[in-house]
This record gives structure tokens, sequence and C-alpha cells, in this order.
């Protein structure tokens, strides 16, 4: 009998060329797939919820496989985490329905994206948060992250090529909150553009530090034209956080 | 005029062999000495509040040093972290009377060890805390974790040779604390002997699986004797959080 298998995935992006398998170059996908056919002796592929870029991070990434194996899920969680490198963990293995796929089944994802805004660097989040020396506008930022809120035409913050059908998604959820330096940006979206949450970002710091108002932000997505001041933010802060179904 | 300036040090010690200087490998005081002896164009010898051993981490890890420059300690601060690699970072420099001494002056210190104490590891914290995969009683760790209160013999839990005149210190607090399944143990103490946080730490853990009561942990503190169920937790788990004055 075939399962479906679906795994919630943990990793610190900082030593892969993203998720998704490349000709040149470690990825999670392939690692997670390469340990699996040794468990399963099977041909194993694995789908993830998306992909996410090189150097970027998942506290919650989303996957799942089929398999003939008879193995409990607990074994296979166990057993990926004793092979797979320390940077990647399994969080929880589950049976999902026959037609459970990661990508095509998933209602929304969340991304959230820290900064550490202050005057000094931190050694433990050197690669976990984009370090910003300078003062920004948190009031301001927040005035432009309301407006991402709702149905957009998004392709001013996205690298699309033709693949993309749409460039419209909508934000369900989109918000800054400041603490101890940390500056955290959260959005929940029903899909994101490629790239789309660094530019977005990148852009809401320029708003921060007052090179454009909140007015001129919504005038970027309105126009739908990359224009000055988009500008990506580094991957090292990126999280996907959650894959909701 | 020679000044004294004052650094609160972060760092993440997975790389180094330590803060003390070596004859061979890499340390956190001889990487901060080489920057300030390029800033400087002087000899400069600087003076940690204690050593840490390799791959702990420091969260405010105090130290002086002795210089003739004019630099502001705004610029001593920036000019390091610019030179500094990213895993050391300088959250502060000040001036400090002449008698200030990182050692000698030290009224107290703070570390924290955290286990990461669920049935699956973590990406993010794999040398951030110690995984510890099977159940803790957190009830029974803290009754013990009360005995370490006040003044007591500590030789029980120290690697000491003869270099230590006295293996009395006075705890002024311990406590554990669980929370999203880290479980974080804080001790403030008016000294440390060498390798003692993780002993302890490594010892309370065999209170939380059930091999030895809090009696007994209380008995092998008071016998002064390494017995069998005394252990060293790893590395990775603790941090020098702060050095009073």
């Amino acid at each position: 009998m075939t399962r479906n298998i679906k795994l919630v995935i943990e990793y610190e992006g900082t030593n892969y060329l993203g998720w998704q398998r490349q000709p040149h170059g470690l990825t999670i996908q392939e690692v997670i797939e390469t340990s699996l056919e040794r468990i399963t002796e099977e041909n194993i592929k694995v789908i993830g919820s998306g992909r996410t870029d090189s150097g970027v991070h998942a506290l919650g990434q989303v996957a799942n496989f089929k398999t003939r194996s008879r193995l409990s899920t607990e074994d296979f969680q166990k057993g990926l985490n004793s092979m797979l490198p320390k940077d990647i963990a399994i969080i929880q293995a589950g049976e999902a329905d026959a037609e459970f796929h990661a990508q095509f089944s998933a209602k929304s994802k969340v991304y959230v994206y820290r900064i550490l805004n202050r005057d000094f660097p931190s050694a433990l989040l050197r690669k976990r948060a984009w370090f910003i020396p300078y003062p920004l506008d948190t009031k301001l930022m927040n005035e432009a992250v309301l407006m991402l809120k709702g149905e957009h035409d998004f392709r001013a913050f996205a690298l699309t090529g033709a693949e993309v059908k749409s460039t419209v998604r909508t934000v369900q959820d989109a918000a800054i909150e400041m603490q101890n330096g940390l500056l955290e940006f959260r959005i929940e979206a029903n899909g994101f553009l490629k790239r789309m949450v660094r530019l977005i970002v990148g852009t809401l710091v320029q708003v921060g530090k007052q090179k454009i108002t909140p007015v001129q932000f919504r005038d970027i997505l309105a126009a739908g034209e990359k224009m000055r001041y988009v500008y990506s933010a580094p991957p090292c802060g990126l999280y996907l956080k959650e894959v909701k179904y």
C-alpha cells in the first residue's frame, strides 16, 4: 500500500543553496531525499510547500512523500533526525490523505523577517537577522505595512519571469513588532512570489530610513513597477514560519 | 595618559578554544588582542573576567585593557566590530577607573545553561542548547537546585588542581525555568570553579532522570567527592550571561 507522509521541517538555511534541488550545490530537498532513500530503499520524491532561497531559514517548512515502507511515522522522524545534518530537523512526521500535496493543498503561509536594529551587532544572531545599525522609524514602517493587507498585484515586489500566471496575492495579515532591539515583520498570505518578502522588507526599510513615505510605498505597490527604492533584504533574516492547510 | 577601557562582549564559542589564549588554536582573547593591536599600534593585554571553555558562549563577558590611544570608546567599539569575526561582538565599550580589573573587581557572575527537552531536535538551536530527548522531572530538579543556594564547598562539582586556594563559593541565586520545551538553568555566584556549572547541570540531569534523588544530590555536594552520577554537561548549552561589579 502506498502511504503519503507529511513532514514538518526546521532548518538553518545558511549552508544550503535553498530548498529546491539544484544541479550544482547542496539543497535541503536533496539531503532529505537522500536520507529517505537510504531508509526506505525506494526512489523518493519529496514535495515541499514551496522553495526557500539560499540562506533562508524555516521554522515549519512542510513536505510530503509517497512510500510503500511500513515504518511507523515515529521511526521515520527518528531515523531522519539521526541521519540528517544537524542544521535540518524533522519536528513532525505523520500520515496524510492520499491527495495531500504540500504545495497545492496549502491555504496560506506565514513568513517572519527579523531585523536587529541597534548600534552594535550580535554574535549569536549574525546569520539569523539583518543587522541595521541606523535608526528606523517603526511608526512609519507600520503605516506602510498596513497597506499590504488585502488583495494586490505584488509584481513590484517580485522577481518574476514567464513562469507565474498571476502576480495577484491576498495578504491576510501583516504586522511589525519591536522587542529588545529586534524588529520582527510577520506576513501571512495565500501565496508568495519569488523574492516577495525580501523585496517588501528591503523597501519597508527605505520607509523606516525616511527615504520614501508610506504613501510612496503604497504607490510603488499600486504602480506595479520596480522603481528606485525597491531593494531586496538579505536572506539571513527570513524564516518560513508556518504553512497552513 | 594611560586609559583603562572596559568591554562587554558577546560571542558564540563554537569555533574557539575558549576565552583564554592557548599555544595552539584560536581563542577569543587572542582575536580581540590582535584587533586592538592593529587599532592602537600598541602591545595590548586584554584581561577577561574569567575563562570560558571551548564551545561555551557569552552574552556579556567583560574585559579590560590599558591603552595610551586617544580613540573615543565609540570608535573602539565600531573599529573592533568591523574587524572582529562576526561570531564576536563588542556590545559595550567605556572608560573605567584605573584600578578596575575585569577579573579581580568582579562581585558576581551569572551563567545560564539551556537544555532543549523534547522528542525532536532543533536545527536552529543545534549548537546553542543541550538536546535531551527523554523526559526530565523538573520538579525534582528544582528541589536539587534549591540546595545549591548559599555558601558551600563546591569541589564535588569542579575540575580542580593545585591552582585554587579555596573551593568554597557562595551561590546568591539558582533557579530553573521551563518554556516551550526549553529548560533554562540560571546561577549567580561570587565565583565559579573550573567546569562547575557544567558539572552541576550534568548531575541535575541525573536527578531529572530519577537516577538520583535531590537528597543524594545534596549529599554529593556535602561529601565533596566526585561520585558516580557526577557528569559534565556539554559546553554548547552554557552562556556567561553577566558579570556584576
